[in-house]
């Protein structure tokens, strides 16, 4: 059970409630007013639960389950033990999810202003928008409703935030306009100046970065990660995209809706990145590359090249991962044994 | 000599003192009530300096040194120069550590909370603990005896910290529970959520992550790090881990005890490693693997599977070490000259 | 057009004006006294606009652009369209950077203190510089003139900083010395301890970590890097050097005047770069190496010997640029197709 010092849970609701918070069907024999209390793994359900499975490796643990209620394929319902409510849907991650958000709402913020922050007074700040402990608020900055700007975050002058955002703690943000229900994590620094000078023996000199960073709604940027403006362009982030931790993104680049960026991942200057590409962990994209749509790069890929849509991606430099699936193979077949060699003239 | 404006010398200490701090013996001739006031590298140090032998590369620097006092390993006693007292342990650069400790203690906390720091009355601070200016502590949480919490730093509503921890600037907690003499570094970020969505077409839907961060007794957590509350179950720090900066540990990661984990390396979700396994720098673990005890990962390894106990691996992806250097070696081969080809059919 | 909230255009300037402030010579024709208000890309700019041409790539857009005013290399010359004022050097791209800083100077600081940073009443601030809501400058601490400290920036006690310096929102440094025009960027760490412990399977033992960080003049340190001060000796950043994101540096590292280093590089401790050495993203630099006057490791490169001066290396582990490229070539034949194979005997 989540530790209640860190999670309050909601309901308890209905099975009919639940079935229709995740768009699924009761299974035979449920009965639609029984009441369910939390949510919990196949493993640690109780009656009063819950559960879901999503992997066909865990039909053990479904047929073993003492869970009172179970999101489940409608391919995996003759597997169930005797007694327990089924709530029978294609897809119960996803209902698993929306039931696990019902209990668990992320709590709303509390409207006000902590007596520690400083707010310029040219700035705007929506109704129902949470300002905390010594959050920084620039001039002319403009913040929607229903906003957490968490505590010791800062908000650069001019700055335009929507609603239903959370910008984290000790997060900042310059040069940049921020769509809505967009969620930025504690630590990440939207905005600064990309990498951008003039090479000279006499010394580096500065190319002044003069775009922005563009968020489009409902887009995720993890903690730390760093997000530069463009130098002329804009750095755009497409709608949904969800980005995780320690990423960072250079200047000019864009990424299309929908796309999926795992930790340590860099991007660098130019780069554009088509809607739902996904990139996997450590991987790294040189700069003025264009990577094609749903491409996926494997982790710790180092791609030097365009990716054409739909392609997948592996190695270093990176190939079309069955190529470097082979090269691994032929790599370990050379050094398998004494017996092999390679023919000299 | 470290500069005084930010490191204050204790001492001076007699010799007999310094042996009983590093756990060494006096070497022949030594005067036990012979004062030492600072410790030095050996091609640095004088005779009022401490300093130490632990590698067969200095002996050079060692007999050449004008230090009055040296930590050395027993085999290397009748290497000394003459009129050096020694200080003869098996563990001289352990040894050493407990020296330079005695020499240079951490200052201990200046028991107060600062004029602009932001305290939420319910949180409980106990006694001895420094709050700096900025520091922000929420709702019901609870700090042990003779903490530091550092400028700026946010510890979230209801996360506990054990005593004699230290929360670094511009560090963020939540969802955690921290030991004692936990070392948490400048920005480093626990308790976020970690990256759990339901991936759908129409959209990603967020998993709400209800685990927590359990970090025990006497563990480091580098500058800048990242770790992500569990999903479900919590994601656990062994007792006396160290973690370098900038790393990345996901979301029900389990880390065992007295493990090493070097800067920006990236642990996937749900992955396990046993205790005293080291990571080098810049690897990355898939999730849901399995790393034995001790086992050792090189830097820059790709893990993509469970490493057992005791085993060195490292390449992308990741091989047991020497099968990795001889695909290195029969790489080289491949391209040393013009007359290796392959044969053709 | 750069936005006007976040970007504030300086100017207009004569042709004159920008030539001298470009090292450039008047084209053919070109009138001294015509005035110009903003800088644009080529297929941007109108006729009151400054652009640039840098890249025998675009000498198509060159030919068809309608700017105004062009920085143009004298072999180029030709090729420009009727009309078009030319500003002549053979480095435009220094050129457009210097005739860019004009029409968008850094805004300079607002001298004072926010009301809520928090200055010890020992610290010195010098004339003209600005102190940002939330800041926090320790004890003892001298900063120069002009500089800006942005909001929620930590400044440990008795670091020093010099003139004309910025350091961004949420960093924080602590036992460094800090040159004059240094840009240190949000979230940036400097002086935190290496990370250096006596391992022991009774557990580790730290040593303590008695260096500073010192950074010379004309450094630009990334967002969310890491900079560790020596355990003994400092480490250094060298006159003029870029350092761009997420960028780990270990102690002891000494790194000379006008190197590069791009986002998300690793260097362990004692490595030492000689000047203008480039090192590009995600590479990493084992420990204890030292690195040629201008030698350029390629991105993601793992580099664990020496690299002597002007040498380029790439691959994992790293060897020289040729040579990898022969390895991935010979790699890339190998699995080319079912004819070929390898002789065993």
């Amino acid at each position: 059970m989540p530790d209640p010092r860190f999670f309050t849970v909601a309901g308890p609701f209905t099975l009919e409630r639940l079935a229709s918070i995740a768009g699924a069907e009761l299974g035979p024999g449920a009965s639609p007013h029984a009441e369910f209390s939390d949510v919990a793994p196949l493993d640690a359900a109780g009656p009063n639960h819950v559960s879901f499975l999503d992997n066909k490796k865990y039909v053990g643990a479904f047929e073993a389950s003492r869970a009172g209620a179970c999101l489940v394929h409608p391919d995996l319902v003759s597997k169930a033990p005797a007694g327990m409510a089924l709530l029978v849907t294609r897809k119960p991650y996803m209902g698993y999810a929306l039931v696990a958000q019902a209990f668990y709402p992320v709590p709303p913020p509390r409207a006000g202003v902590a007596p520690t922050a400083f707010i310029d007074p040219t700035a705007e700040i929506g109704q129902g928008t949470e300002v905390g402990p010594g959050a920084v608020i620039g001039a002319g900055v403009r913040i929607g409703a229903r906003c957490l700007i968490a505590p010791n975050a800062v908000i650069g002058d001019r700055v335009e935030v929507g609603d239903d955002c959370i910008v984290g703690a000790c997060a900042s943000l310059s040069h940049c306009l921020i769509g809505n229900r967009v969620n930025i994590y504690p630590g990440a620094r939207l905005g600064t100046d990309g990498f951008g000078f003039s090479m000279d023996p006499s010394g580096y000199v500065r190319v002044p970065q003069l775009g922005r960073v563009i968020v489009e709604d409902d887009v995720e940027i993890g903690t730390n990660t760093t997000i530069d403006r463009g130098a002329g362009p804009d750095t755009v982030i497409g709608r949904g995209t969800m980005i995780d931790n320690l990423v960072q993104i250079g200047h000019n680049v864009t990424i299309g809706p929908g796309c999926v960026i795992i930790a340590q991942v860099g991007i660098s200057g130019s780069t554009k990145l088509d809607h739902h590409v996904v990139l996997a962990a450590q991987s790294g994209l040189a700069g003025h590359l264009k990577i094609g749509v749903g491409a996926r790069i494997a982790a710790k890929a180092g791609v030097m090249r365009d990716v054409p849509a739909g392609a997948e991606v592996g190695g270093y430099p990176a190939v079309p991962v069955k190529q470097w699936l082979r090269q691994v193979a032929v790599l370990a077949n050379l050094t398998r044994g004494k017996r092999t060699r390679l023919k000299e003239e």
